[in-house]
């Protein structure tokens, strides 16, 4: 057993162990090995060292831990019912029941239980962030230590620190081969996050089997050349020594790393040191050969004795309470002195925007030779950010592609020594950007994130992170199709709108002109629970006249009637994005020749799809079944509103380089196409 | 002007320099600034270094060159012009005419140029990989150097030493920054790659301005840590440094990174070293100072001097040829010596398999336990693999889950002491596997990967590069659906198998039982230009009664009847994988309530679409309106199979965590469901 251990810890370090072992038992599933290794470290974590109070787990600035291993989420479940980690109500005040009860944790990965196999956000009081796909939870603690810094620049006073918190994560081998962790890393390196840690539980083993299978780096020396402080503990049971490295992290002016050695498994006679231990339960026999090993009742299970929750009642508990206290006593006097700051605190903890946030928004004037939507939008990102001070963000080092720079006074780049900047150099680095994102939304902030629509693939797992944890991203993509030209099809997205649309809890918006795009951010900022891709030109779009076809507004229904002839349409041309020109110059020449074609500019089919079925119809009535639909990408979801009688243009596969002009004329994108595609509609509603 | 260069080497770097200045400012777009600086690296890797045959580009012991900065694509377009790089024809054999002409590189960026926005494999002979997207030619270039390692293990032979290649890559800031370069590097260490040479220009600038907004990484320590030889050359002008440093790299018993300080724009008065000089043209007066600079005729515009051209000849045309010359004569003897082994080799290059490669498929017995498609994925690629000699890949660390493990002796462990092995440990790093995989089916091996298939998204952008080079990469997904059970949201795909069905040139095959797993391998191994996503389950079907059911080699053409009853049918019934054994169930229901339902399973939209359409009407006869999909995913895409009157059974959202039973009743994927959703579109036809 251990060197420097006393009694009570011992027992508080088995009680997480032992707790662990038996819901993965009672589960069937899950992960027993890395829980029983890192039981130490969630100890000192917890009970010496987070200034956090399980009574208030919503507290703005308690410090964060973040499981980036997800699959150990006994270890924090553990935790949550030991510390006692109170439930937080639907109005996110803390309520008096346990986040995690004993009877979620014999429920562990069961329906309704609030104990499922990965911690999500949301879900379970006290979790910070969801995570399971690995590299994701680190990347979201600099996020996190990204909003420290910056809630703390705006709102800090002489004499009322009001945000400080520390971040630290706990990590594993995968999440550190993932390469999101090195482009996050090297961001906490540059921004010089001293109030970052990651915990890196090194073990050894992988699912394959002996980590040096596959992983021979020196990671010690890699973190440093990415600009991080390296400490080692050599044996995680060591608790002194750990104690040391957490202390000596605070006094870095660099993020931390802290190599841990452990013993998966730890103290599992026969799978202790062995990838057999790290997915799949230990097995009735070895449970009890373990607890025997531990000197616990072998055949009690869910063991909990009184005087270790007394033991975290003590720590944690009241070390949590008094600083929570002694923080809401200095917001008190802060809200007398600073009125203003102190509401905006408040209203980024409801995810309210201030009042009148989009007054600022300006229309633009119809133009035929117009400007990008990638431009329009750049100038509607500029209005709304002088009214809400907290949205904040930048680009993949494409800002001035993506037109995601905030270019009013005092706006100025975050950076070590300019904390308060809001405007981000995310370098060349668009997963990390997109989690990092997430860890500042989780933290209040509402973050926009810019790249090539293309890249979106690159940030994927992060996006769909967004959606999943429900958190209002706002993801800036511009150069939406073969719109791109020169660059050719490696830099034109074909499928990403598809690809988008696919996900749950997205809203993606193609916004047609510079009115629509205004109309988009009205549509996006008012979103609290949904991030939005917005899905921008490179080439200039006519800004349509208004006062000619219906109004932009039309967007926040997501498709609308933009031009109708008189009486019931013979065809519906629907367009999205740049398409829409294309579909009323093609509906003109259609009425030349007699023929009534309704324009639908159809933005988003998410926010489409969200209107009463009466609205849809009278956007699409059921009965006209001669449709076209125009956008440059590939058809996949279109028969949806085509149905069998429709025809589509657009993309049948990857794109090319040359000239837009000549890339349209090559793929058929034009309106003699559209208007002979309606005609066949016409004549054949059955292609 | 630098120091130690002789006249001629001075004139052939600058005509690479206003080569590439020329075509920007005729395309009105492209990136000057990197081939300006740069063409003293390429330079000396062409003349001096690369063995290399311009007349012969397809042999296959060339060294390679990746530029993974695929923007400054100018540069490598002249370098195989300046070096008389022939043309490949139809067969894979070098035709009498330029990879690259003059012509093209005037209509550089132009539809019917070979010098597309950026290098795109296949269409330029040349080029080696596609690359633009950032990091992708660094991590392609370690398969490639991977594949060297690989061949060289099997074919060469005392005296017959065909395979002993080089790869050298040329790369920017933007390559380093990006996650999936790190992950590469670390395998590149980890498995030893002293084959492999990466050229780092460093140069300070970014597109958002200098790199220190976003980069402050020690970048030589870094990969230090990642077990590589770093070389430094302080002055990218100075030619015998570069020498040096290549030299020394094929000393190493590493992978090497050569740091080169370089200057965008070199020479430009007015833009170098400024991000200016990225990615826009000089403009006609910078051009003409610039050539000033250089001693260049001012006002001229591609000009070629004759005797760059020869020296050229001289220099890496000689060598090259006699190179290859005498590898030929090397391979004339081989053939004589090992037939079958020469055989393989031509085969490979070729993208032909070996006669027979399927005749130790077995066919899976009915059973009503079965098992899961992964499992029967396992058996069914060993089986392969017996027959396919470079059939080679592995996993994420997944192996044990994905059944990916080639496990008949002697195949081994890939490794540093170990190139022949087959199996290979790609760590957590699923970004590089996949672009990995990418530069050995570059390089004529037949790849294999596998994660669980939510993570598909974090190597979507190489794959999306798979199926636009059209190599033939196999991606084996398992854990395909909610079926995952426990491990809830994180780990269960929803919306994956929609977002790879939008990818061009991409089959995926989600098989229904093992047999179609069976006949999967088939329609995969046949691709020769396509990647293929097949997508399994972790849990077990039954494997199928073929007495009593249409046989599964149905899957061949993508959907097929599985069971019907007589005459026409009322309802028709689709799934896909693990819900085509719900559908037969529900027929049966349905027949007992007089209902004649048929059974369509549908593995692959991909390959029901390549069928003629008298075939995919003798399918889905298009009056049988009354339809139900059933599929463990969103319905994005459906309507296209389901018409306006069909209903859908899937999800709607994310998942949960619980066991399978559970989330099967709990989202409603029942047989009772799909049940009533028969009768309610027999009864209403229209949703």
């Amino acid at each position: 057993m251990p060197v420097c251990m006393r009694d009570i810890e011992q027992l508080a370090i088995n009680t997480i162990r032992t707790l662990s072992m038996d819901a993965v038992e009672a589960a069937k599933s899950g992960h027993p090995g890395t829980p029983m290794a890192l039981a130490p470290v969630a100890y000192v974590l917890y009970n010496d060292v987070l200034r956090y109070d399980p009574a208030s787990p919503g507290w703005p600035n308690r410090d964060r831990f973040v499981l980036s291993c997800g699959h150990a989420s006994m270890l924090l479940y553990s935790m949550l019912h030991l510390t006692g980690v109170r439930r937080l109500g639907a109005d996110g005040r803390p309520v008096d029941q346990p986040a995690v009860s004993l009877d979620d944790i014999r429920k562990f990965r069961q329906l309704d239980s609030r104990c499922p196999g990965h911690p999500e956000f949301g879900h379970t009081a006290g979790v910070e962030t969801t995570t399971g796909p690995l590299g994701q939870g680190v990347a979201n603690s600099v996020g996190m230590a990204v909003a420290a810094r910056w809630l703390g620049a705006r709102y800090n006073r002489p004499g009322a620190e009001l945000f400080n918190y520390r971040v630290y994560a706990l990590c594993s081998d995968g999440d550190l081969m993932e390469g999101i962790s090195t482009e996050a890393a090297s961001l906490a390196g540059h921004w010089k996050l001293s109030n970052l840690c990651w915990i890196y539980d090194d073990n050894g083993i992988t699912i394959e089997g002996e980590t040096s299978l596959a992983f021979s780096e020196d990671v010690e020396t890699k973190f440093r050349g990415l600009g991080w402080n390296v400490l080692k503990v050599a044996d995680v049971n060591d608790l002194p020594a750990l104690r040391a490295a957490l202390a000596a992290s605070r006094q870095s002016d660099r993020p931390t790393l802290v190599v841990v050695r452990s013993v998966i498994a730890f103290g599992a006679p026969n799978k202790q040191n062995t990838h057999g231990a790290h997915g799949a339960p230990l097995g009735k026999e070895e449970v009890r050969l373990t607890k025997r090993a531990y000197g616990w009742p072998e055949n009690e299970e869910f063991v909990v004795p009184d005087e270790v929750l007394a033991h975290f009642r003590e720590g944690i508990g009241a070390r949590g309470r008094q600083a929570r206290e002694s923080w809401e006593a200095a917001l008190a006097q802060y809200k007398n002195r600073w009125p203003d700051m102190a509401e905006e605190i408040e209203r980024m903890a409801r995810r309210e925007l201030p009042g009148g946030w989009d007054a600022g928004i300006e229309p633009f004037a119809a133009d035929a030779k117009g400007l990008a939507t990638r431009a329009s939008s750049g100038k509607v990102l500029n209005q709304v950010a002088q009214r809400v001070p907290w949205l904040v963000g930048g680009s993949a080092d494409l800002a001035p592609s993506n037109n995601t720079l905030l270019n009013f006074a005092p706006v100025g780049d975050f950076g070590a020594a300019s904390p308060g900047g809001r405007n981000f150099h995310f370098g060349i680095r668009e997963h990390a950007m997109a989690a990092i994102a997430n860890g500042m939304a989780l933290s209040g902030l509402r973050p926009y994130v810019g790249t090539f629509f293309v890249f979106s693939d690159y940030l994927r797992p992060s996006l769909r992170l967004s959606a999943l944890m429900g958190l209002p991203v706002i993801y800036i993509f511009t150069h939406d199709s073969i719109g791109v030209g020169e660059d050719g099809p490696t830099h034109q997205p074909v499928e990403h709108l598809a690809a988008l649309r696919a996900i749950p809890n997205l809203v993606v918006i193609r916004p047609a002109d510079a009115n629509e795009v205004a109309e988009a951010y009205r549509a996006i900022l008012s979103l609290t629970h949904t991030p939005a891709a917005l899905v921008l030109t490179r080439q200039n779009l006519p800004t349509l006249d208004r006062s000619r076809l219906a109004p932009a507004s039309g967007l926040l229904r997501g498709a609308y009637v933009l031009a109708d002839g008189s009486g019931k349409p013979d065809v519906i041309l629907i367009g999205t994005g740049s398409e829409v020109a294309l579909c009323l110059d093609a509906a003109e020449r259609l009425a030349a020749e007699g023929i009534r074609a309704r324009v639908v500019s159809m933005p988003s089919w998410e926010l489409f799809e969200q209107q009463p079925a009466e609205y849809r119809d009278s956007v699409l009535p059921p009965d006209v079944r001669a449709r076209v639909a125009v956008e440059l990408g590939i058809d996949l979801g279109w028969s949806k509103y085509l149905g069998s009688g429709g025809r589509f243009v657009g993309m049948k596969g990857f794109g090319a380089s040359a000239p837009v002009g000549v890339l349209l004329k090559h793929f058929g994108i034009t309106v003699e196409n559209i208007v002979a595609q309606a005609k066949s509609a016409l004549a054949a509603p059955r292609a």
